[in-house]
């Protein structure tokens, strides 16, 4: 089945304790996609610049993701330039260039018009808003949003969230969100707000799946459910790991027959997987080669470490 | 099997955003001892002062806890004042006031001679190697230890260190024990000092088994092992969770024949059962009435947020 995400197709420049880059391929949908077509079709709505080359482009196709809807307007791609120290928890924004994404209308090609899962990646609530209303027939919108438009876009995130199936989102903004310290509290005012289910990133100790009584309405209300993140011993670059996350995670989910709470639950590993692919090396380089046999060893190796009876003895 | 463990009998005055309590029982040793009381038998070594009275001395018997090794010293007993704000993660210290702990010198009673496990909570280094010393003949040592014992008095702790089976510290502990910002690193940095095995708390997020090549000699190196913390709406109070976990963890221990990874892995859990019950009231009170089918009710909850294939559909 097709999933169409929406978001950044952009260039980053990053500095890490491990070296630099300049100008490389990023971007919310970007990450996303790579990350999702090991599982499943994906679909990109975007603009770029006249920097976006054809060598960009063959980094989507060569793992046949559909190009089409990524429009080429006048002006340069949206360029990010951050940097990590210390622990590489938190991006230090140094830049942001929106570029061609400050005129962006998003435009979904005829072609897109039979996907079943929409993913409304990290951008303005009010483009988030739009591609909704032109796929109002999809089965499941999964969204991600960030600090930036918590604070400055709340009546436009409103709305978002009253229409999606699952919100990702990090700890930090699930308590600026909601107002709510305490994790639990804030994921049962989060999921009034609209969102069925809320998945809460926690970076390098994994992520929490929270269910709503409209999470699976046939099953009663579930209890949280804990995916661990691997412990890494070299992070090369952060940077799109939780984009990778969400690829995995909804990927998975559409590659899947039915929607359950066990599916959901695989999901969250599949994330976690994608994820800790994602930072192994700058950029999306790690994302455009992984085997599918690594895939599934490391799945195994996050059951192993996070499962009983599981691991040799 | 019997655990000896020595550390500080306390009062605590606590405030937290659900209220505040004055001189109420605490001290690692007795979060410990009353959390691994569930499981085996617990002896104690600590020294307290006049206002130790039979009340709080029946805390720890009524849990079938040996209390003989609890010397009565003139003064008053060890007092620490502390207020949690925001997400409860971190105590601030208001006020420690060491009183008879200040010039305690262990004396391990002969009837505890025999004791195979020993656990050294969080006190001075100094006092932790004289019942090391004391103690040749243990099957297995595991330890605790503070920020302000690894800021000033490293030379006492590398002596302690060099002796565990297993240490068990928080995240900024094992990075400032460490000086490593990332926690795979720290954590071989930290056994290559001597500890075999090591558990890093995090708190809210569960916690992380590293093993060295010598934690199970006769086994290869073992992947890390991610335990989950229960994601709780409700946190009264946080004081003594850590000591709760280590209860927990190495009262299950003591309580098995043999000792394989999957036997620390399901420690783990346990530890994280305990921590979880002991946040639920102020001071001891949760731990003092546990049932063992709570326990195990909890333990299976525990195995529901993390394990694959396990909850209901």
């Amino acid at each position: 089945m097709s999933i169409l995400v929406v978001g950044s197709v952009a260039f980053d420049s990053i500095e890490t304790p491990h070296g630099a880059v300049d100008h490389c391929l990023g971007g919310a949908a970007t990450h996303f996609a790579l990350a999702a077509s090991y599982f499943t079709d994906v679909r990109v709505i975007a603009v770029v610049g006249s920097d976006f080359a054809a060598e960009h482009e063959a980094v989507l196709t060569r793992r046949g993701i559909d190009t089409r809807g990524i429009e080429r307007a006048d002006g340069l791609s949206f360029h990010w330039k951050g940097s990590y120290t210390g622990s590489l928890n938190e991006a230090k924004t140094l830049g942001t260039d929106l570029n061609v994404f400050s005129t962006f209308k998003p435009k979904i090609p005829e072609a897109y018009g039979d996907s079943e899962y929409l993913f409304l990646a990290n951008i303005d609530p009010a483009l988030q808003d739009t591609v909704r209303r032109q796929m109002p027939g999809v089965r499941m919108v999964c969204g991600d949003t960030m600090n930036y438009w918590i604070a400055d876009h709340r009546e436009n995130l409103a709305k978002v969230l009253k229409e999606l199936d699952v919100l990702l989102i990090n700890d930090g903004e699930a308590r600026m969100l909601s107002g709510e310290n305490n994790i639990v509290k804030a994921a049962d005012k989060i999921m009034a707000t609209g969102p069925r289910s809320l998945v809460i990133k926690h970076g390098e100790y994994g992520a929490t799946a929270f269910f709503s009584d409209r999470s699976f309405p046939s099953t009663p209300k579930l209890h949280p459910f804990r995916a661990p993140a691997l412990p890494l011993e070299e992070v090369v670059d952060p940077t799109g790991a939780g984009d990778s996350f969400a690829g995995g995670f909804y990927g998975y989910i559409a590659s899947q027959a039915v929607f359950t709470p066990e599916v959901f639950r695989r999901a969250l590993f599949y994330g976690g997987v994608m994820g800790s692919f994602a930072v192994e090396r700058f950029g999306t380089e790690r994302l455009q080669s992984v085997s599918e046999q690594e895939i599934e060893d490391r799945f195994k190796l996050f059951q192993e470490i996070s499962h009983l009876g599981f691991a040799r003895e």
